[in-house]
Formats: C-alpha cells, structure tokens, sequence
C-alpha cells in the first residue's frame, strides 16, 4: 500500500472582496495519508466525493466577517467546503460501511475525511440520479420545500411569483406550486431560461427580468390581481419592485439575496413602507432548521420524479479543475438549472 | 332660529409636499346649516367635536397619490378627517340620541354631521378623562395592544425594543410589555422623553437616539444579547440599525415609519439580509383590521388605568387655531405624548 495518496482539492486563496473570481481560488494536488483505512479510534468516515454542489451561499463564506456570520467563514489556503454526494470508503463509524451512499457537508476535494459522520444524510433512493442529492433531494429541494409550504403558507389559487425561478429552489418552488393549485410566475435572466420555465416547468408565465426597463411595471402586467407569495431569491431592486405589488395579507419567503452576495456595501430597498400598508409579512428561513423533516421530504419528492409530477435541470461541468468557474456562474447567471461538479461518476 | 350657524375649520390648502408646514392648512370659519336637526330621512348624526387626534398617518393623506393608497387622499379646499371624541347634538339613526358620547372619524372642526354613525364607537368609561379616546383608549391604543400581542406574539422575559417609544403608541406597548415581564427598551429624541421613559412608564432602559452617533452600536449596548422583538415605528435608519441587533428569530412589528413619511423618496434600507440569515420575521399591521376586539381592549385598558397599572401622557393644545402647528410637531418631535387638540370641554 502507498505511504500516501494524492488528493486534488480546491482551496480558497484569499477573502473575496467584489465579485468572486476565479483568481480567488486555486486547484491543487496535495499528497494525503492513506485513505482506506481510518485511523484507529476514530469514528471518522472517509469519502469519496461523487458530486460536489455550487451554493450560492458559499460566496458569503469567502467575505471575512469581523462579527460572526450564520455560517463560518472558509479560511485561506484550507479546501472549499459545501453540500456533496459521496460513498464511503472506509468508517470507524458504526453507523456506516464502506460504499455506503450519502450526502451532505464534503471538501471540493476527491476524498475527504469526515469527523463527525452524524451530520450526512443516507441516499435512501438509488436508483434516481446520485447526482439529484445535490439539488432537488438535496439542500435546495429542501429549501424550495420548506420554504414554500412552512413559511409562505400557500393556499390553491394563490398567486405566486418566484425570482431566479429556473434555478436550483427556483424551479422547484414553481413546480410544488402548481401542483397545489397556484397561478405561478417566475422571471430569470436569459431567453433560455424563461423558455424552460414556460415548458419544461409548467409556469403559468415567465419573463426575463433583464428585458424589462420597469420591472414593477412589468409586475403589474403579469399579475393585474396582485402577488399572494413572493419566493424572494435575488433582494434588492427585486424586492423594491415587488413590494408595490404585493396584496393585502402577501408573505413573502425571504430565502435569499443573491443579488447582494458581490456588494460591498447592500444595495437600499425603499419601499418597505407597503410593509405596513399592505399587511404583509416577511419571513426569513434557512434550510438547516428543517432538516428533521428531510426525510420524509426525499420521500415526497422521489415520489414526484418518478410519477413525473416533477421535471428537473441540472447544469453539469465536470473535474475539479472546472469548479471555481462553475461557481461565479451563479453569479453571472450561467449556470442553466442547479449547477454542480461531476467529480467521480461511480 | 338661526338661519345658519358658523363652524371654524381647518381645511387643506393644497396637497403637500415635503415637510409639513402650516401653510399647507388653513383655519376657516363657515356659514353650515343650522346644526341641530338632521335633515328629514337622513340616517346621520350631528356631533359636536370635543377633542381631535393628531395622528402621523394624516401626512399621508396630504400626498397625492396616483395609485390609491390604503387611505384615502384628503382633498384640498375640504375639511381633514381624523379621529375625535364627540357628543352628538342630534340624530337621525336609532341607535344615537343627542348627548351620547362616542368617538370615531370626524372632521377638524367644530360641528360636523357623520353619515355613516355606524362607523362611531361608543364611550363606555366616561369617568375616565374623555380625551384619553384619542390616544390609550382610542385608536392608538388599539394599534399598541393589537400590534404587540397580536403581531408580536410577545413572551415573557423577551428583549423588546420600541421606537418613538414616548408617543401615543410607543408609550402603551412599552407598559404593555412590562406588564406581561419583557425587558424593555425605548428610544426617543430629547432627554426629557428619556426620562419619562424611565421614571413615568417603568421601561427598563432608554435613550436619546440623537446623541447617538453610531445606533448600531447603541442598540448593541443596550441589548447584549440581542432583540426578540422590535415595535417599529420609524423606518428607515432605525431599522437598518435594529436588524443587525436581532435575534435568532426575532419578530419586527411593523406599525409605521415616520422617518420616511415627509420624505419625497424614501431612503433605502441596506441591512435585509439579515431577515434571512436570523430568520426574522417582519409584519405589518393595520389597527383597522382589530376593530372588532375594541371594547374588549377598551374594557382591558381602562381596568389598567384605574387600578394604576398604566400611566399615560398627553401633549394638549388648546382650540382649532392651533391644531395645524400641533399636527406638525409629531414631525418635529416636539409633541411630549399623545398629540391632540381640545375643541370644546364638554
Ligand atoms: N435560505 C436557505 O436556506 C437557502 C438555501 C439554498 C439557497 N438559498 C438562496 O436561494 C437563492 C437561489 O439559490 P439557488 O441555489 O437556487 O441558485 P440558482 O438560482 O440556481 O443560481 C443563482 C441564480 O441567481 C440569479 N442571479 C445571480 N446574480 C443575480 C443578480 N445580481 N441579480 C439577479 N439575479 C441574479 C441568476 O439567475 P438569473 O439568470 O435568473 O438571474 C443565477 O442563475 C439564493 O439567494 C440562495 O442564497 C437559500
Ligand atoms: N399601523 C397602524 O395601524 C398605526 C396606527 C397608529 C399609528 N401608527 C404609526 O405608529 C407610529 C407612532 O405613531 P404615534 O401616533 O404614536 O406618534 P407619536 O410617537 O406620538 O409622535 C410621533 C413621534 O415620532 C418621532 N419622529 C418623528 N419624526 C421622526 C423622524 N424623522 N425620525 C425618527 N423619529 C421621528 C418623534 O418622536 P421622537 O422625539 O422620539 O423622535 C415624534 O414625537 C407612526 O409611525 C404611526 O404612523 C400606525
């Protein structure tokens, strides 16, 4: 057996200020000890990454904090860290075997050792695309789930709009929507896109947010009655154009800002005075609070795959080497679907 | 009889813009019929206005809207409308006799017939000071209670923080809060609202916010471990200072935002995230929605008062001539308590 092992990783190279680019990351091969074996009195699991996921939420990982964030800050020179599928290559665990498939919090890395195994979640339907635990039976289905059903409350025939809808929540927010009943409709940033909303996802109507000079215009065209449900993923001058918009009573499912995560300074939102006047209410949400029920989510949502209930985009690249550029995609808007890392394909 | 009477009025002079100033009203006296028969088949009221509110939310009704607001736009050459107290001189309705006492909307003026008297609500503790059905018996004082315990979902021994905490509202939720065992915290902008704060209505801790170069950090002070529950009733850079000082959780009643209503267009509040990263939630209300729980409140208040468990303040100025600078001061801050303006004393 080889003294030691190579294990090609992607770390970050400094605090990211500005829109992250790929010069903040760097690929690299590192010699690692032996990873079949799990050192003696660990209840440690070695993994081999399958699928590594691209959040939006790792960017804010990237920006050093002064007081601490909800989540920590990635450390320079040390390996990216995010949601990923993998099997089990060695355990001291008793709860896992070798080739046991999992998900959950992995290195952008080929093997990575896992100290506390108890935070992955099994892969209970294998016969689906491994690589869905990334996104819609993984942590965005999730948050779509969640975020969707236990915090904007939907109720049939409620109008519902989502942004950034052909992404990975997006898409599955609109979908779950209509199959309670809700009229949807969804913008994103490329004619691609909103052509997948309209066919491939069933939204009652879509539009592209970048060819409209007067988004809350173009909210009042789309939605004459008013907005029920906003499924906020973008913040800003989303929002801003939303608001106005809303109905009396309308939720609003704050579950993320994107179009903040490059700023160094927010961008203001003005018009939360319809806050009051319209009645509305705002609620923020993170995914990691539901967890208890993911289970019977996976269930739920396997179901709707393979009864066809529900389509699905992924936007694949593959290697490693390619994953710092498939990151910024997120930002740039060219990820097509929930965008992730092909690693490893068994 | 006379053929007519004469009745003093202030009147809009033109929508405004800006601050608020006294020469966007006008104190006018008119020739009115003669006031005390309700003309033949008419379902009406005359009343004769004892005390009138000053109520922030009239800035609004001075703007010209062009899409309709939640109120709507008060015209200019006509009377403003606001919450008063008033006895009724004469009716047309079978449920009101002259020299009943109710309070509801009626206009800045001296006599004033009420079509709709069903929209008046009785005095049914006219023992208590009559002009306390402006303010912490009134439509104030319905907004705090529905607004803290309805919206708020308060619990003991949660950290609440208020703004414009000495003002008609403000001063009520504080108490509130205090009665079911919250830590509670006020801001206010002079020393003597300060202390009034502190000694008349028992919150734990206040502050003049405008000796307080740095809000955040003042909040931080204040609260060290962090806001469960913030009565807004400011906006803007209040609220951009509170979200980072909130809880995991925390609740945001949204009750108003008078740092933005003499503004032409509002400032933009940069700090959002944080609703989704501390899973905030933000609501807004509307104290019209609770009408139906008013004499349950007005029973459950008026209890507090006589047995002392709630002090109240009052700001009072005397006649018609001086309500219009009297409304202006809940703009400049200067109004010490609830703002209103005593007409006739009987
Ligand atoms: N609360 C939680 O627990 C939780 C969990 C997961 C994700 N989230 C949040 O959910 C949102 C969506 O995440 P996702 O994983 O589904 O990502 P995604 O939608 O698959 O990808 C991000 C998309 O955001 C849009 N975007 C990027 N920059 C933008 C900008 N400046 N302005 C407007 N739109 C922009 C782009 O789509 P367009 O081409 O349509 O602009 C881009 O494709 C994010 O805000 C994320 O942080 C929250
Ligand atoms: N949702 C509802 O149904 C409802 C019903 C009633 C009232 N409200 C809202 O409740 C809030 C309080 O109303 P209230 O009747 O109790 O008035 P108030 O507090 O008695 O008087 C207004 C006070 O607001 C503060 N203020 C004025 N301009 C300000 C500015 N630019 N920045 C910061 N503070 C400012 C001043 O106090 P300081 O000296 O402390 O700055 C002023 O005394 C308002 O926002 C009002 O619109 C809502």
């Amino acid at each position: 057996m080889a003294a030691t092992a190579s294990n090609k990783r992607v770390i970050l190279k400094r605090y990211v200020t500005g829109l992250l680019s790929e010069d903040d990351m760097e690929v690299v091969t590192t010699e690692v000890p032996p990873l079949a074996v799990v050192p003696a009195g660990s209840e440690a699991v070695v993994v081999k990454n399958l699928y590594v996921s691209c959040d939006p939420y790792m960017r804010n990982r990237m920006t050093r904090h002064e007081v601490p964030s909800y989540v920590s800050d990635f450390i320079p020179g040390e390996v990216l860290a995010n949601f990923g599928v993998m099997r089990v290559i060695s355990s001291g665990h008793p709860d896992f075997k070798a080739g046991d498939l999992v998900w959950g919090i992995t290195g952008w890395e080929e093997y990575t050792v896992i100290n506390n195994p108890e935070s992955l979640f099994r892969i209970n339907h294998p016969k689906l695309p491994l690589s869905y635990y990334t996104g819609i039976l993984g942590m965005p289905g999730l948050t779509a789930y969640a975020g969707f059903f236990e915090v904007s409350k939907p109720k049939k025939g409620e109008y519902v709009f989502i942004s950034a809808a052909s992404g990975a929540v997006g898409q599955i927010v609109g979908q779950l929507a209509k199959i309670i009943g809700c009229y949807v409709v969804g913008s994103a940033g490329s004619d691609e896109k909103v052509s997948l909303l309209k066919t491939k996802f069933g939204f009652n109507d879509a539009f592209n947010y970048k060819k409209e000079p007067d988004l809350e215009a173009a909210l009042r065209r789309y939605f004459p009655e008013g907005i029920d449900i906003y499924f906020e993923n973008v913040g800003g001058e989303t929002l801003d154009a939303v608001l106005p918009n809303m109905r009396l009573g309308g939720r609003i499912a704050a579950c993320g800002m994107i179009s903040q995560y490059n700023l160094e300074r927010p961008e203001g939102v003005k018009n939360l005075f319809y806050i009051v006047t319209k009645r509305l209410r705002m609620e923020g949400f993170l995914v990691f609070d539901f967890y208890d029920r993911y289970y019977q989510f996976e269930d739920e949502m396997a179901r709707y795959l393979k009864e066809g209930k529900v389509a699905y985009v992924e936007d694949v690249v593959e290697g490693l080497d390619a994953a710092p550029a498939a990151l910024i995609k997120l930002f740039t808007g060219r990820n097509v679907g929930k965008q992730l890392v092909a690693i490893a394909r068994e």
